[in-house]
């Protein structure tokens, strides 16, 4: 081994970007490798989805956190492969050898081996959301455009599959989307005919929570216009809608023409290479110091890894990966001092949950503390003060404090543009200045109220 | 005519936008179409360009500008014609009548008939700002990359081709980039050695303001690092660099990954389907009142219109946009109020000039008034305070006054995400743990510095 040790560490999410800010002042020498230059504070992207907030209220630019930490570098890359043998990660344009490796890279949502991620986009990265942003606003659009009301319905429908955290989440959002930020801006259709259905296989949404705040979370979708259907498959994806399974084995269809995924875990195809035992998810079964069996050099942490603790698997939630990051920080910077010789006598990790929250929208969420189960407006007063006191910079926490207080006092969303490509949009029929419709050729004027406008 | 006229403007600029706000109160239906669903204020367009400000701080959804004009609706379509003989706009799936039309779709830059926009994108849309952002951002990665000083050199040389406000305003931004806000955030390269080559054919920049004004815009560029070249003209754009014509005929090659085109005006091709004379750049000759020849129900407002005052022409810039739309909008409102025949004894347009401002970076503008010619701090300031009081709704005056302090005390940029499809990277040669390079097969490693990393 060099004299000073080379720890590479791959993905920037909560873990890795943890663990190398846990490595400041640690004799060694840090390379952080992240196929993009930002990192994400996951828990809010449903609020860039949803308009809300602007993505670099919440996405931080890797380089800028490590700045002043002079044994770090970032490296803009994605890593293909890792050979445990030769002690290198494998990129796509080259190759970094370590002593010791962080593998952070974390999951994405799972299809069940469906080819459903064009009909259904996830949320899982800056432009996951404005993918969705995009989608949401055009359905309103092309609503307003349409005039066959069976139409209308599908474009004013919202099917958000799985109902954990970020599916309840996105779902209220929608809800008030169309009954707040939009109330005012449309002229033939009333924006608060949205209907969101909101599906789930479990028998309750927000299944990791008690069983009293998840029906606390259903009522207050319910008062979004979510529609909360629980118990049933989705079996099929296509433009036009979604068909599910129901508990008794029958199906049903819905015809919607935005579709949103925040369903299963699926780990990032890296843990494959690692050649240990995967769960069925895909993720590592590590040690109790969350290194992998046979390679004490080599660590996971965070959604990747896959551990069991007090007979509970640990969940797949930034806190994870937050502890674990600095965890394995701890036993490398004490290794690296010679304090312990290197995968000798090291402590096991041991997760510390401080609790958890969801938020269904304005004045409403759900929380779940050592003791206390609370939901309603206090539960969203905690929400709010936590995700600004973990937010990275004093900027991010004004802007985002800012922004929350001018929606909740305004009912509206900053960050309401449609970018990129507009797409097919249903065909114009105008209303003329005689107060007909004026068709693209070839259709059939209809006589309507020339003053439905002035309404 | 029917009784209640309908007026359909065409853009959602200046132009458009302020012409549909000021008919509010008029008894017109409006009906405002334009194929992206904001307004953009395009002053500031170029801190998006350059990480400074969000896409939202500076784009507003059209309906939400309109949301309590009862008499107004907004459609989410593009024009391809305009028939004016049967008083109707051709959009891409339909067609709408109308009474009144106001063109107002602007301009965008020319390439002069050359086929450079890939390689040299120009900046007249939020995702025309958010792939120069791109491009900027990974320019630094690149480079971070290399190990060859020459492709090192390339990587962070940016050419910008045109020396008005827009280009003035990029290439100051571009060379604080280097010298501040990256200073610290990289471990191979030194962001400072920055160079930024601002391309002009007339012999000044900001050649629309006084001589002593250009002057002290180009030594304020200097200490930015920018190297102003006048009189010369490009001839070829390749994906290595740019080719320039001297005054004296000699020619001369400049090595640079990232060219930025900021020259040149195209007038929205819409413009050829009026059936009237058009000026060089594409531009529609209005008459005094911006109506067409021939049809006293069409208007032409900003970019779009060419007009003469005073022995000079009409600059493209805001001012002339909104004061334009609201002239239009007087005289249609009186029109259909009935207090003047259509057509009939309409009064010209005239511009008031207000001044004009240009900024070159931090702490740094011109400023030309009616009588004052200001340069430095205090122009700065003004241009501060006039672009906070133009910007549309007190959130976006909040979020930028604070993004502006925010980035003036810390040196910072707070939008500095790259996003999109990160593209050809140089392969990565990565100094292994042992001082070697480690290099993709097939190429020699080179011993280096093992602690060069940590200076």
């Amino acid at each position: 081994m060099a004299k000073t040790p080379h720890v590479v560490i791959l993905g920037g999410g909560f873990g890795g970007l943890f663990a190398a800010v846990a490595l400041r002042k640690a004799p060694v020498r840090v390379t952080l490798i992240d196929k993009r230059n930002h990192h994400i504070f996951q828990p809010l992207l449903y609020q860039v989805a949803t308009a809300a907030l602007n993505p670099s209220d919440i996405a931080y630019p890797i380089r800028s956190v490590l700045q002043d930490h002079k044994n770090a570098r970032v490296l803009l890359a994605e890593a293909r492969a890792i050979d445990t043998a030769a002690r290198k990660v494998v990129l796509d344009d080259g190759e970094v050898s370590y002593d010791y490796l962080i593998v952070a890279t974390g999951a994405t949502h799972s299809y069940f081996g469906k080819d459903w991620e064009r009909l259904a986009p996830g949320l899982k990265c800056i432009e996951d959301a404005l993918e969705i942003r995009r989608r949401v606003f055009l359905a309103y659009e092309a609503a307003e455009r349409e005039s066959d009301p069976a139409a209308q319905r599908a474009w004013l429908t919202f099917v958000v599959v799985g109902a954990g955290p970020t599916g309840v989440e996105l779902s209220g959002a929608l809800g008030e989307i169309g009954l707040q930020t939009l109330a005012q801006d449309f002229r033939r259709i009333d924006p608060g005919g949205v209907h969101v259905i909101l599906l789930e296989g479990r028998d309750r949404v927000l299944g990791g929570f008690p069983e009293k705040l998840s029906a606390a979370a259903a009522a207050a979708l319910g008062k979004r216009r979510v529609e909360v259907r629980t118990g049933c498959m989705v079996t099929e994806i296509d433009a036009d809608g979604v068909t599910v399974r129901l508990g008794d084995g029958s199906t049903d269809r819905v015809a919607a023409r935005t579709v949103l995924w925040a369903a299963g875990v699926q780990a990032s195809p890296l843990a494959r290479s690692l050649g240990v035992p995967l769960d069925r998810a895909g993720r590592v079964e590590v040690e109790a110091d969350l290194s992998i069996p046979g390679h004490p050099e080599v660590f996971v942490v965070g959604d990747l890894a896959h551990r069991v603790q007090d007979g509970k698997d640990l969940p797949g939630v930034c806190q994870v990966a937050m502890q674990g990051g600095k965890h394995v920080a701890k036993l490398i910077a004490a290794e690296a001092r010679g304090a312990r010789a290197p995968g000798q006598g090291r402590k096991a990790f041991r997760y510390f949950d401080k609790g958890s929250m969801a938020v269904i929208g304005r004045s409403s969420a759900i929380a779940s503390t050592m003791r206390v189960n609370i939901s309603g407006f206090l539960a969203w007063l905690m929400w709010w003060t936590v995700h600004i006191f973990y937010l990275i910079g004093f900027r991010s926490r004004v802007l985002v404090m800012f922004s929350w207080m001018w929606s909740w006092l305004t009912f509206r969303r900053g960050a309401r543009l449609i970018t990129g490509d507009v797409g097919a949009l249903p065909p114009v029929r105008d209303l003329g200045p005689d107060g007909r419709l004026v068709l693209p050729p070839g259709e059939a004027a209809v006589a309507l109220d020339p003053d439905a406008l002035q309404r």
